[in-house]
């Protein structure tokens, strides 16, 4: 596959579609259910392959514009101080899948969202030891994960300004939920940047490289934009917008997974997040009719919030709809955002029920 | 979704289709490298919902045509002898998404299978406390998974007859990987069938059922059939066809998954298994020139075995293949075999790799 851009699909999904599907598991949206994402039902978007790390000689070099360059074992960073937090993590594709024309790559529906907790060294910390040189401009955060996209062979690399990377929360992680990474979660290091849509939080961190200039990696410049037409040099992606997300009440058909409920009271169950600020309020609609939601208190800064609604289910076919607005005052939208290659699509969430 | 059966597709991939895929995650190829499939890794089917399973209150009830009903907490199975077991499972509809045409279920294209190490009481020790009656002819596996296929709603359930319900190996397992088990797994106790394909494995199990008579259940008398053609009875699926899968070589593209790999010598590695008996030969092609891999030791009755082969790579595009045969003398077809449900898909892999 080589070229930089993919030819837009409408209609049915290709089989390289639904082979990043296979390999990119989304989270079960019955998994809201958990405050924290259970080992396993986190949401992978892995670009290349699992790379065959070793927790044991894996060191990750720090270089560049720094007072002095080192590298740092998994055992040398967990003798610094350790923060752990509560971060939701969102794919910057999640509801690529529901867009018409649609981009060729991972085609989320609605399941690359998930929260974990994860355990690390703040950058902060590692770079109050290691001073910036006065030029520095950007910090590259390199993988270990090497592929080839839009026709260039290159290793999953993205950089942060000095002020983000430094920012309150930023970590070096080597744990989530309480054990050592997963392989697919980056064993044994990665980068995690609460807030922030996931292909920020780098996987596999092998270096850590301060530069005197914007960094012009692929997975900076050309992916991760949002666009209006090809070719525009676009606006990055960063922060994850406001969006939301219920469990689908009742039981589901098999194929389809159409959802079937008994008529009479049901409490539905969601989560809400932005990355921009805190979560303000939440609506819930049955065919159109909205209402509030109830929120519960925020369980962290960086961590999705949890509502919930009581409706008194009758017998037919509905339409349940779910709609964030955070502090700012945005809120989601009714229909899919357009972007050239799908980033960004905060609509409202649709999911159908069988009342019987 | 009501009706029995569903209209075959051929060509691109339904919504539902992709649906099924974004829950049911597969193993990625590369996970191939470990002996045990990690946390988080291996291939999910779940048919219905993730039951909110509590492993406090949780029973297993043993009933129906026994010598004495009982049930078992989960504390209580753990002070019963335990066993450990290396077992590689796969999906039965493993390959689906690779035949033509292809039935409207989970189109797995190669990725549902893994080895996980079990951990639980063999069936035969806890029927050695309660025993059969006479007129015993099956045992039922109930699981707290509820949903509805081919229009009829129920509890996930599979039977065995109790000699194979009472063979070495079979367990109801109450961890994985040495952790308790994951929501997703079954989460708090499971059955554990080694050789067979996964849907005997029943997961969430609450109800141990000893019935006179053939159980009939959806997922044991519709589902799980090889048939030729529409409408017949059909034969079950049990044990695992003779299969082997590689890891593909080199780095791949994001999009479309191609491998691209540097001229030179190469370790091709894969893994081979079999429900019906171990693993004689395998063997590798490159453009349809077959030569013998290399067998690494078996790791245990019922868990796959390790293959290599090393390969001088040429420039130019080449074709991979990889065929197992085991000690009753069945292989693998080149082409899939016919199946209108789509099970049993053990065609030899094809991976295409350029060489640059």
């Amino acid at each position: 596959m080589t070229g930089k851009r993919r030819p837009p699909i409408v209609g049915r999904y290709t089989q390289e579609e639904l082979a990043l599907a296979s390999r990119n598991s989304g989270m079960p949206l019955e998994a809201l259910r958990y405050d924290v994402t259970p080992a396993g039902l986190h949401y992978l978007l892995i670009h290349f392959d699992i790379p065959a790390a070793d927790a044991g000689p894996w060191r990750v070099r720090i270089d560049g514009l720094v007072s002095r360059a080192c590298t740092y074992s998994v055992a040398e960073l967990q003798r610094l101080p350790a923060r752990t937090l509560r971060v939701t993590m969102e794919c910057a594709g999640n509801g690529r899948g529901q867009t018409s024309p649609r981009y060729p790559s991972m085609p989320w529906l609605e399941e690359g969202v998930s929260t974990a907790e994860w355990t690390g060294v703040p950058l902060s910390v590692l770079f109050a030891e290691i001073q910036l040189r006065q030029s520095a401009q950007e910090i590259v955060f390199h993988g270990a994960d090497r592929g080839i996209d839009r026709g260039i062979e290159h290793s999953f690399s993205r950089s942060l300004s000095p002020v983000e990377a430094m920012r309150d929360g930023v970590l070096v992680a080597y744990a989530m939920n309480g054990q050592p990474l997963l392989p697919q979660h980056g064993a044994p290091l990665r980068l995690v940047v609460p807030d922030w849509y996931g292909m920020a939080s780098v996987k596999w961190l092998e270096r850590i490289e301060v530069i005197d200039h914007a960094f012009e990696g692929v997975q900076q410049t050309s992916s991760y934009h949002f666009r209006d037409a090809p070719g525009e040099k676009g606006v990055p992606c960063t922060r994850m917008r406001v969006n939301s997300l219920m469990a689908p009440p009742g039981i589901p058909d098999y194929y389809g997974r159409r959802r079937n409920l008994d008529a009479g009271p049901v409490e539905i169950l969601g989560r809400a997040w932005s990355g921009d600020a805190p979560i303000r309020r939440v609506e819930f609609a049955v065919d159109g009719a909205w209402q509030d939601a109830v929120l519960d208190d925020p369980v962290g800064d960086h961590a999705w919030r949890r509502w919930t609604v009581r409706w008194s289910a009758t017998p037919g076919t509905h339409e349940l709809r779910c709609r964030a607005t955070d502090e700012t005052g945005a809120a989601q939208p009714l229909d899919p955002p357009w972007d050239v290659t799908g980033f960004g699509n905060n609509a409202a969430q649709r999911v159908e029920v069988l009342v019987r």
